[in-house]
Order: structure tokens, then sequence, then C-alpha cells
């Protein structure tokens, strides 16, 4: 294995560069949403480098692609990549990096005339934000048969149309039976999308798994009365409910901690007037963890305690889930070899969860995966404002070079 | 005097009932918007009563209507009203129980041939309310003295005329000066708005004063971040800003005690989705309280903690008033002697504040003033559901009915 071999970041970024044009959006950001044209032009202009480098190229029924390099064995390829789809305001670094640090990958190997044992391919997933059609990642699910494909055909988009419809319209319904070629390995390459690596120091995220997700919806029902006619002990204020809520919500995130989040995003108060005591609140509780358990001991106490306070003030509680995730391991060899990747290269490395989902953790179902991260500025993303330093990325593709270079062997 | 002396509570009842249908809306309410086609019709019923009660009625020129029944002697009248404008969605009880009880007074004495030492007048005063003209109470503001006619005139209805045109157009310009009669007391009839008397069971409230007000806008702004990537020591939550802000004026409340409440009634956040960190929130802190240095300690307590807790978390605060009024006191010897009488009559009677607005309070600063409270069920106001039995409609114009006599002799 040659050691000293090092993607070209300028390449790279080039690549990144010309994509972002496409479906490009005031601020220097994209919208591509999925199967839309501008997911299409981004496809053809993907697909076409990947024949030119040289990769056969397989478009299953779903509209996954994926880019193969033949090793010098055959059997399953380390398997790398991500989605070029974007959110309505997206970035350019979400996904496409994953992909096109990929191609990079094997333009380099083509440069230095490599001949790897495995094969090497490179995949983008159909429709891994969810931003058109729900659910989202529904490219990596059906790879990995945790959703049909009918299934995932016959989802409507938020404009009207299925994605099957899609599919057809922009020709990218593949022949390729879904779930081909299994991989050996996958392993993703994403920006960060939080602000911890940058905010702490760090070069490399060796990524440990995806947290678990816990969202609740809860319901408050108090009584309006007026606010200066209305003394303290007869009031039923969902408002004040609610507030305590929240606050006992930091608190508990602060007692586990380590990796436990807690936020209350969406909170919509009802009559919402400055002298009337508030009677109706609905507001959302975003739990999340990499620990099952603490993630399970975070909700019981919220809501235990929601249903104590709601009491105390006479107010009544529904509560609903919203949607509820448990966490995702990565295969702790292939961490562990990140961030020694990362250690020999020089760069400092930060074990850590990803806060958001990818498709990483659907292939995890079916082979050993993993995630390298790439600082954030500001943590942004989902935002035209989302940005890697360029020196972040050819760091980030190094490591994956590296990584898949010894998968691969 | 004629201490056997009492209304008439079933032909109170009737003209409350038959007021209502001017202005009825479904669910039994009404909504006799000031100086509406509605209001004029409610005016010149009346009006009529007025004349057939033989009361002299003056209208001055902003539309207030007082009805005179002359005295043993000339002389500044013992005064008493209310409004019978009402809210959109309002009841039939708020404000024309005391145009209608002192009405009652008058019949009662008419029939008794009673004649009093001084003057009686019965007043309506134009928007109370001040839900289709700013500021509520001016037609009692400029009976004081308070607010200029001109700028009264020129205040704009939500829905476009200026007060004069509405004046002018149901024909409530009236031509006597406005300022007169001046009043020897005004005493006024009033349903609590609140829930105090009914859940403490107790028929008569002997109002003190009304609360003072102060009301506070909150503008919190920190930074939207991802609720999964985010660890809590690096979010700038405007939303759990606000939360603990809401909490602590509870807190405050409780610890002040008394009269003192505080209530956060509107409260909205930005972008308010239930995985983003909120980056935005503008909030009110409403507090009331009889003790205007108590009112001042719980702004100063809660605006320290919302600088406190907004700068430790990074998030912004602006503060802008939306309204301060201080407490105003009624004139203690007839506060005690509603009390009196009402112990006299066998009527359970609390001592209690006003938490809402009364011409009362406007009358006060010329001459001494107080109000009676009969309870409200629920303490239900505002709305078509407003409700008071009649048998304390009754009592509570008894006791209007022996102060007056007492106040006038």
């Amino acid at each position: 294995m040659q050691d000293n071999l090092r993607v070209n970041g300028d390449r790279l970024s080039a690549r990144l560069n010309e994509l972002a044009q496409v479906g490009r959006i005031p601020g220097d950001g994209v919208c591509r949403l999925a199967l839309s044209d501008e997911d299409r032009a981004g496809r053809d202009l993907v697909v076409g480098w990947m024949k030119e480098l040289g990769l056969t190229v397989k478009i299953d029924k779903i509209g996954n692609v994926v880019g193969i390099r033949p090793g010098r064995e055959e059997g399953p390829p380390v398997m790398t990549g991500s989605h070029i789809d974007t959110v309505r305001t997206g970035g350019r670094y979400d996904g496409t990096l994953g992909v096109l640090a990929g191609l990079e990958v094997i333009a380099t190997l083509n440069d230095a005339e490599i001949a790897t044992k495995r094969p090497i391919a490179i995949a983008f997933f159909t429709n891994e934000e969810g931003s058109r059609f729900q659910p989202d990642m529904f490219g990596s699910l059906v790879y990995t048969g945790a959703l049909s494909l009918e299934a995932a055909r016959a989802t409507k988009a938020i404009d009207g149309p299925t994605a099957g419809e899609e599919l057809d319209r922009i020709g990218y319904a593949g022949p390729e039976p879904v779930g081909r070629p299994q991989a050996h390995a996958y392993v993703e390459l994403h920006v960060e999308q939080g602000p911890v690596l940058e905010a702490e120091g760090f070069r490399i995220g060796a990524v440990e798994g995806v947290q678990g997700i816990s969202w609740t919806e809860l319901t408050l029902t108090g009584q309006s009365n007026h606010a200066g006619t209305t003394p303290m002990r007869l009031r039923k204020d969902a408002g004040y409910v609610a507030a305590e809520i929240a606050v006992f919500a930091r608190k508990v995130a602060k007692d586990i901690g380590g990796y436990q989040v807690a936020t209350v995003g969406a909170l919509t108060v009802a009559p919402n007037l400055v002298n009337v005591v508030p009677n109706h609140v609905v507001m959302t509780v975003d739990l999340r963890n990499t620990d099952e358990s603490r993630l399970r001991e975070a909700e019981e106490r919220i809501f235990a305690f929601a249903e104590q306070t709601a009491a105390a003030e006479g107010v009544g509680l529904a509560r609903r889930t919203l949607a509820r995730f448990e966490p995702v391991a990565f295969a702790p060899h292939l961490v562990s070899r990140v961030e020694a990747i990362a250690r020999n290269f020089g760069l400092p490395v930060k074990r850590l969860p990803s806060g958001a989902g990818h498709d990483a953790q659907i292939m995890a179902a079916v082979c050993p995966a993993c995630m390298i991260f790439v600082p954030s500025v500001g943590g942004i993303s989902h935002n035209v404002e989302e940005y890697t330093a360029p020196a972040d990325l050819t760091a980030g593709a190094d490591v994956l070079l590296r990584l898949m270079l010894e998968l691969a062997d």
C-alpha cells in the first residue's frame, strides 16, 4: 500500500463546485430536490464523471446509482458514497462531498495505477433528504430491503407525483435489481452538520454511530382566564406547565450528560394574548442519545415530570410519539481505523456520534459500516451558508482513501 | 331612610334581557362595539328608559350619557353607571349591569316616592372596552379631562372611521360640554370578571382599587441550530431562556404573594420546528398588583433574572414596555360602606382589587369613587358564556341602592 498516496484536493473542490452549479440558488446554495429536473441534471453530471473514470455504472429500480471499479479479485466491493439530492435551501457539501470524494479516491487510484484486491464502488442513493418524498433515505432503505420497492415508488411527492412516476420521467428507474452489489463494507464521508469539531479544534470525526431519536408532541389543555382577575392559585395555565417542562428537559439533558441532547423546538400557545392565561399549548420534545437505555431514561423522567406538573396545575396532558428510532452503532473496528488513520496523518481526531440521519446507518444493517466527519463551520447545515474549508474536505478525502485502500486489500 | 327598601330583581333582569337582544350573537352573547349601529340601538333603548323614569338626559360631546334625578337640594349628584358597549364576543352583564342597576335604583326610588337630598345620576360612558377605538375608557377619560375631546374624536376605529365621524353618524355627539355634572361621588356595580368571589363563596366584592399593570414584551435572540448535532453546551436556545423566564415569573408571583399576579400570555417561537433549536422568541410578561412598590419589585426581579439567564445562554434580550399603569385606590370610606352594607344584608362580602380596568378608576381622579362586584361564574368574561346568577345581580343592586341612598342623604 502506498502510504504517501494523497487525493488531489483541487480536483475534488473543482467537482464540488461544478455540481454546485446544478440547481444553484441565491446565496451560493443548492436546491436539488430528489427526482426533480435539477436532480436529474446532477445525476447526469456525476454518472458522466463515473464513466470518464472508467467505472461500470449500475442504476437500480429505485434510482440508486453505483459505479464499480473492478478489483484484482471478484467479490463484494468496498463501497463508499452518500447522496446528491438536497433540501430546498441546501448547501453544496451535504451528501455531495461523500460521493465526489469517492470519485476522487477512484481518480487518485487511477492516476497511481493502483489495482486493489477487492472491487471499489461509489454509490449515491435516491432521496436521502426526504424533503420531497417521505420517508427520507428511501433509496438506501430499499437497497437494504428495509422498505419495499413498491412502497417507495408509490410515495407521493409534496408537489404531487409519485416517486415511481418521477423516476420514470427523469429516466432513473434503472434495470438493476435493488440491493446489488452487496458491499464488503460501507464507509461514508460527510460534513458534520454540527459545531463540535470546529468548536473543539478537531479536523476529523470518527463517527461511532447515529443517535437514537425520540420525538414527542405534548398537548396541554388548561383554562383561558383573565390575567388580571385570576389569582395564581386558581389558574390552569398551560403555558406555565409547558415552560416547566422545557426547563426540566434541559435539566435532564444536563443530568444524563454525555451525548444526551434535549430540545423543545416547537411551541405554540393559544390564545396567545398578553392578558389571557394560555389554555392550550402544543409543544415538541426532541431527545437524542447514542445509548438507548439513557434515551429511555430521559423520556421517562421528562414524561413523568410533565404528568405531575400538568396534574398539579389542573392542566390536561396528551402525548403523541412523532418519531422513535433506536441508536445505530457503527462497526467498532472501522471506527478505530478512522481514528488511527487520522492520527497517522497528524489530523486531530475525535470520536463522536452523528446527530443527523445518514445512509450509512441504513447500510449498517447489511454490512460493516462507518462514517468520517469533517468540520462544518458554525455547525451550519441545511442552509446556503453551509461551509467546510477546502483543507478539511481534502483531509477527509485522504482519510477515506486510506481506509478504502486498507479495506480493499 | 327606608332600611327595608329593596330593588325589583325581576325588573332588573327583564331590562338586562331586553338590552341583550340588541347586537345579540350566537351563544346568547352580545356584540355592541362602541359607536356601531348596535351601540346606537342600545343607547336609544337605555335613553328611552331614562326618560320613562323621569330622568333629565344629558349627552355630552363625546357621547357620554347622564340621566339625572333631581334632589331636594341642588348640587353635585351621587353618580353611578358603567358602559353599554361590549367586546366583539361579549356577555350580557359586563358594563350593562352597572347602568341598568342604576336605572333599577331610580325605579325603586320612584315607586317608593323617595326624594333624596342630593340629585342622583346614572351615566354610561362611551367606548369603555376599547375593542373598536383605542384607548379604552376614552369616554370617562374625556369626562375627567385626562384626554382631550379632540384627541378622542380623532381616534380611528379598527374598521376605518374616526370616533368623531361615528359619533356624528349615530347622533350621539351631544350638545353638553364634557365633564358635567361634577359628581359628589361615583359608585359602580360590575361583574367581577374573575373567579374569586364564586370560588370562595362570597356574594359581594368591596373593591379596594384597581391593580397597577405592567406589560412588557421581551425579545430573545439566540442561534438556530440542529437539535441533533448541537451539544447542550454550545446552544444559544432562545426558547429555553423564555421557558426559564416564564417559570421564574410564577415563582416571583408566589414569593410576593397577596394580589401579585404574573402571566406569560403570548409567546411565539421561531423557527418553531421540532428539530431546530429556537433562535427567536417574542414573549409578554403581564404583572399586576394593587401595591406599586411590590409591582416594581416583581418587575425588577423578573427583568434581572431574564438578563442573567439570557446572558448565561449567550442569548440577546430586548425589552419593551407595552403598558404601565400605577394602581388606583378607591375611597376607603366608600369601600368600608360597601362592606358594612353587605354584612348588614347578610351577604358574604370580601375586599378585593379589580384586575380589569373600569370607568370608576378614571372617575376616582375627580371624586370619591368605589366599586361593588358580584360573582362571575367560573370567572368567565369577555365571552358569550359570561354569567351571574339573578340572585347575585339583585344583591349587588340592593347594595348599590343602599349606598346611593346613604351618599345622597
